[in-house]
């Protein structure tokens, strides 16, 4: 029996690919720093977490298809609070942001169709891409242009009768990149000239460093019928393991379609919701004090790089990963040596290879993903270790 | 902007779609019985709801992809229970048995390619089938014949080129049949014969009456490659909130490839699974009370359902849901009659139209769905409405 060829195809992901390495590393005795995935040590608040252990209700009931409207409610109230207008029924709550993805995708695209999207790029976005159907076409931006969006003339070359959105991740992961508002004012003409959607992955909003302002897809006005947003509070509340986001579009026809790809499944978990619904007023201190956390690590990591010869890599401005081109030929294998062939007084770092987040053969081979979601300590001296793990690698080649 | 074909195709729920006429019902002050969706009114295992009480970590941290390690070893001892023998590394957990149903599809099919379901089959099976482009192809079964499984023949019928698998529900919702072993040793014959997977819907395993022993695919020897289970907890602990299912195959290959999807959306809800692990070792005296409750259900709405004249319906074996035949041409009709132009000292019943989880056009538009998921007292009041109801709207018409 033969499984499907898009079951052989789908991409393995690059960032978890690595653990049967890190279980024989840890199995060895030696320490792992894990700069490879977005966890956060980041605490969940409390009021979430109280949420779960007042729950009183004797059963675990489904919940509608389109989210618990209380939550939505809310969530309304917090996107005022950046500035973008929506109602209630402008949302669906999703079970985490991979699934507001994969509706956007299969909402948007008929199989065969296509995604313009900047690369590197978050990778699942192809394992959503092979579920969907939907080829994505990789817009390439530069580690050394800070992954800058590319000129018009270069998007239109990727538009054809097949083409039906550009997506883009802002603030990026893996890139770290955030678009400025006349960026994202340039793709609005662009789709409007061209009669295509927008998909915006906003799900690093509150992560933006350097005073800069977060303009969000649903700030531009125009693009009602054409702008779909998709979001999450994975890393807004860390609370990657509850798996609730959303999709947001003032576009009826595409919502009504997108709550009968929900009611398929039924409901996304209901006691998470209500959890989530409890962090809505969360004063904005929370964020302050993550924000003031995350730009020290994002400095101290950038800082640490600075001192590797021959390292290509910008200050992000955003989310809390930096990708950097290293000297030397395969980072993947440079990753699958750190685990096995190195330690430093038993200890050495996981980090993500890049190549996975790109598209175009060949490219980000010798580029890595590291998330800064360590603290402080942990991060500087997982730091001393990466740098000299990398200088023993490149002197044994 | 047009949406995508397959959004403009997917089936709406019909179950679901009749919510705003009972939204408008209730409002009006008329209380409604809900025999029209199978969320139980048994109360979820103290055990699962003290682990949410319970909780005191501090981050609510992604999970691995495949599902938590030790709730997949302590599912291993649950199936053993059942006389299946699997392994861990059998198991993949999934956000719900939706979730299992799409990976199968996916991992099985590629687009355009064909599943044989006995209809009437659960609905949300049209939803997945177009999310992964698989056609369904029905294989008819009738109320008057108890919905049997139909002969080899008439299976046979049904096989063609891009026919990749034959997928059952066991105990059948919504039909409540119960399939005896020697059917699905038919059925085991015939995937073998023709180079198909099988795929056991298996989530009612535990509600199965009249001293009747269930039999699990995974019970069949020879199917190693062939055999895919999908599993739930939603009924099993009445915790259909919880979003927490899973897929199981011998198949190595199969899993592997499932596990690359699964890594695409990260993982399934983290302190979920340990609630469902914690139901793990609930007594059996659990299952025995819960159903003598549904089996006293059972009996009373059959009973009330052979009062009315010219009503086919065979008594189920299993699950918890009825199909009636009625004397009347258009039970959708029928329903939102119910809702809208009827009630009996302000209460009325809602209950699903049966078309709808037919493939076959035309068939069932007689028949409805009846889920017996309501206590003793309220079952009777609601079949004495619904009898009154049913004759008010013959002699209307």
């Amino acid at each position: 029996m033969k499984i499907s060829e898009r079951a052989v195809n789908i991409q393995e992901s690059p960032i978890r690919k690595l653990k049967p390495y890190a279980d024989q590393t840890k199995s060895r005795g030696i320490k792992i720093y894990h700069l490879n995935i977005g966890q956060p040590d980041i605490e969940t608040p409390r009021e979430m977490l109280d949420v779960y252990t007042h729950y009183d209700d004797k059963i675990l009931a489904y919940g509608p298809s389109q989210g618990l409207d209380e939550y939505r409610t809310n969530l309304v109230r917090y996107y005022q609070q950046h500035q973008i207008d929506i109602v209630r029924d402008d949302i669906i709550i999703t079970t985490a942001g991979s699934e507001a993805i994969i509706f956007t995708m299969m909402v948007t695209c008929n199989p065969g169709d296509e995604i313009i999207i900047p690369e590197p790029f978050y990778t699942n976005y192809n394992g959503f891409a092979t579920m969907a159907g939907v080829k994505i076409r990789p817009l390439t931006t530069y580690a050394e242009k800070g992954f800058e969006l590319p000129s018009d003339e270069e998007i239109e070359k990727l538009i054809n009768s097949r083409t039906r959105a550009i997506m883009i991740c802002n603030p990026g992961n893996p890139t770290g990149a955030v678009y400025p508002r006349e960026d994202l004012e340039r793709l609005a003409e662009l789709v409007l000239k061209h009669k295509l959607f927008i998909i915006a992955d906003e799900v690093y909003r509150e992560f933006v460093y350097d005073g800069l302002t977060h303009t969000s897809i649903l700030h531009l006005p125009g693009l009602e019928d054409k702008a779909i947003m998709v979001d999450s509070i994975s890393k807004r509340y860390s609370a990657c393991g509850a798996r609730i986001g959303c999709l947001i579009s003032r576009n009826q026809e595409l919502i009504t379609a997108g709550i009968k790809f929900a009611q398929a499944r039924l409901c996304p978990p209901t006691l998470e919701q209500l959890a989530a619904n409890a962090a809505i007023d969360i004063e904005s201190e929370y964020f302050e004090k993550i924000l003031a956390e995350y730009d020290k690590r994002r400095n101290i990591i950038f800082e640490e790089l600075q001192k590797i010869e021959d390292l290509i890599c910008i200050k992000p401005k955003g989310a809390f990963y930096i990708i950097a081109k290293l000297p030397i030929v395969d980072a993947d294998d440079f990753a699958r040596w750190m685990l096995s062939d190195f330690n430093f007084d038993n200890e050495t770092v996981m980090f993500a290879p890049a190549e996975g987040f790109y598209a175009t053969p060949g490219m980000g081979r010798n580029e890595i993903r590291l998330a800064y979601v360590l603290n402080e300590t942990a991060l500087r001296k997982a730091m001393i270790i990466f740098r000299k793990g990398l200088a023993t690698y490149i002197k044994s080649r």
